[in-house]
């Protein structure tokens, strides 16, 4: 079964994904029948590009790889459209699916949230890594795409491409999920562990995280814990049923952590962790993201460096841990694929 | 959507079934449109019952909890049909689906094989929680299954219902799963867990999980690894395409093992637990299971007490581990309702 691919934003992500469909599409096809013909591509910087006949991804990644703009793809053999921009494309793409991986903005959802509404009402899934429309915009996104007889699917929002939406849809479907919580920032799990691993300052972990690409020069929004607060919303609305504002949960990030601190925890028995959480108790909803000493026996304490991991607390199944990849240009691209497959699983049966 | 199921042994994991079956109808009802009309039951030791208009559960657990036979059922208002065995009951029903759910024989696979064969024939769809019929007989009987569209599915088998072949499904489509290995018994965690914390000896710690019903009379299958072999068979087949059997798996169970080298381990930093390990490599699979030494870092290291963990290779996604419960009543109950609410996701798309 064939799927008309239209992608949004050709930065990290989107680059991850095109190589995997590029890499893979054999394997796709023989083992899943899914086959993606990508028709349509649109970055704000980067340019656009509209061919219903099927983009040669392995030219455009060429392209791309040399720093050329979108637009100086060329194939004699198939029509090129003129497109100004995303919405502009998204109007005039026949895709079935939009893949929305342009840039975050975690306070205004935009300008992403815009692009996912505008694919909803013109008859096309959405899948998406980008964190501030699942963050801000949860509910209504989903109502959107369910009024209209389609998907919107957000894996790779929370710990890249590792299986939570799908483990909690699948695997653990009939539970009833009590508590999330788990380490959702690889660069502050990466701080942590090199503070208490190598008897570092917080400040030279930090420097090194940034030097190894693991923090960005402005490192706030990861230290402070907002990244990890997009992420607890989303569990929070999407998996334990809420309606929770990014504006209500109590936060506190690791800058204030010193190395004392975390050998003295160590000394004790503990690990300091940045523990995102969200927690159902007589109907409410209460999130939060803090730094907390874990006993060396809970799951969450052996996860070490930029890994992630999430602990769901449910009525049958009691504690269910599951630990990978938090990022990454083919971790991320992957959460793409895992939500187009699901469509597809979906279409097919 | 409503579907009829015949139930196939009414021991420890068919009462758990029952059980969340009975307490959760109503959220499966309105939460995924899911209904269960339980209208056969056979026990070779407790009886048969057949009843097309619907068994009350809560009767039936009734009659179980006072040691009665399940021929004593009566409804006055719903006819009841006799039934002499299993096999007959699988000829009478009219059932949808078949929860196989009788005792595993690891050498024979039988009973069990036989009465799955013959559900499947009869054009019901089988799940089961048995390792003898997957770990002997998979590819024959997924093959059976698919030839006459029907599923044949095997959640329980392995971590009871932790999720482990649902993950790899949905959550971990279009990757190659290069190598699995994990923690797959829980008797065994337990007794090295208990052997390092509390230094004792083998002998003890075996006493003791005995004592607290981890450990059967004879533990042979625990301790020397028959159980965690038949699991790394069934892994090897299902998730690596493997066609494994039973006796080329090298095993070494954890007997040998002795307080003084898992005081050795620990002090030198690592620590013993025995490992169920499929690797492909050059398209050839190897399974063993035998205790290793693993370092702390090792995410599989941390997983202490009754409890399993299983580490997945991919090729897109890195490392990825689950960890979660390996037995229970409950827990194995739900792995049989996980795989019907599998089965419903399909019929209803």
């Amino acid at each position: 079964m064939e799927y008309k691919i239209g992608l949004i934003g050709c930065g990290t992500v989107g680059q991850g994904l095109l190589e995997i469909l590029d890499r893979k599409s054999e394997h796709l096809r023989d083992a899943y029948d899914f086959e993606a013909r990508l028709v349509a591509v649109s970055d704000k910087l980067k340019g656009s590009l509209l061919v219903p006949e099927g983009i040669d991804i392995r030219k455009l990644l060429g392209l791309l790889a040399e720093g050329k703009p979108i637009s100086a793809y060329e194939d004699p053999k198939k029509p090129k459209y003129e497109v100004s921009d995303p919405l502009d494309m998204i109007e005039k793409t026949d895709a079935d699916i939009i893949a929305e991986l342009s840039y975050t903005d975690i306070k205004t959802g935009e300008p992403a949230t815009g692009y996912i509404r505008k694919a909803l009402r013109t008859g096309k899934h959405v899948v998406t890594s980008n964190k501030g429309p699942a963050a801000l915009h949860y509910r209504d996104l989903a109502d959107l795409a369910r009024k209209n007889g389609l998907q919107f699917r957000i894996e790779g929002t929370v710990m890249s491409g590792t299986p939570v939406f799908h483990l909690c849809e699948s695997g653990l479907a009939g539970n009833d999920i009590r508590e999330v919580k788990g380490i959702l920032n690889g660069t502050t799990n990466f701080i942590l562990s090199k503070m208490e691993q190598d008897g570092m300052e917080y400040s030279d972990a930090l420097a090194l995280a940034q030097k190894l690409g693991y923090a960005e020069a402005d490192p706030t929004a990861d230290v402070e814990g907002f990244d990890a607060l997009a992420k607890i919303v989303i569990l929070s609305n999407v998996l334990l049923g809420g309606n929770v504002q990014t504006s209500e949960v109590q936060r506190t990030g690791i800058s204030g952590i010193s190395k004392i601190d975390v050998a003295a925890a160590k000394a004790a028995g503990f690990r300091y962790k940045l523990i995102a959480r969200t927690v159902k108790r007589d109907g409410k909803i209460e999130a939060s993201v803090s730094p907390q000493k874990l006993p060396l026996s809970d799951p969450l304490a052996g996860v070490m460096g930029a890994q992630n991991a999430l602990t769901f607390d449910t009525d049958l199944m009691g504690k269910i841990t599951i630990q990978g990849a938090g990022a990454g240009k083919i971790e991320t691209g992957y959460s793409i694929l895992s939500d187009m497959l699901a469509i597809h699983r979906c279409k097919k049966n």
